[in-house]
């Protein structure tokens, strides 16, 4: 079904849309960027570039490393990035839950694959 | 301030968001992709390949050629256009409403500028 993407864009023109809130939320599943970045599916650095900007973007950390253990090498989540999960989350789902009538009539009118027409 | 962008990404891949919207108004007012091209500060061919983008995601045309008249070469809106435009400004300024407190709340943690640490 069509679906509605939201991003919040903020003064300085960082971006959090749900491709950095799924990031995140592996994070707090794995508490590894290793383990993140395979199951999203991209490379070690690329995950932790992502994360470096969401913490670049605010005043308070959203990912740190993960204190010690035998293992080490872990990251965790702060209280500060639980909370942007869960306002994130929020309005995405009162989004989409206010725009499923237009949604609905403007995809019944959407073709089921693009290019076939020029 | 920050705010909420929103985008419908359809089952086809295709995506409308503010700046197609903002093109197909643009061409509301204007009648012309020439003009909404300039006030867009893009190419004509990048203007028209986004306005053909537009056409080809949904089963009826949103821009086409206006009939005749002297100088010829204009551009309208269809019906179904308008309708589009409603729906998504409806969708995009209900949505920044839900969200303004969350968002507010968000934007008070957000640097004014990117990349002050690494």
């Amino acid at each position: 079904m069509a679906k509605l993407k939201t991003t919040i864009v903020f003064d300085s023109g960082a971006r959090i849309g749900p491709g950095k809130i799924a990031l995140l939320e592996s994070v707090r599943d794995t508490g590894s960027i290793s383990a993140t970045a395979r199951s999203m599916g991209m490379d070690y650095k690329r995950a932790w570039t992502l994360l470096e900007s969401i913490n670049q973007a605010f005043d308070e950390a959203a990912v740190v490393a993960a204190p010690g253990g035998a293992r080490g090498g872990g990251a965790q989540l702060t209280p500060f990035a639980l909370e942007l999960l869960e306002r994130f989350r929020r309005i995405e789902q009162r989004a989409a839950d206010l725009a499923a009538e237009d949604i609905a009539a403007l995809a019944a009118r959407a073709r089921s694959e693009m290019g076939e027409k020029i």
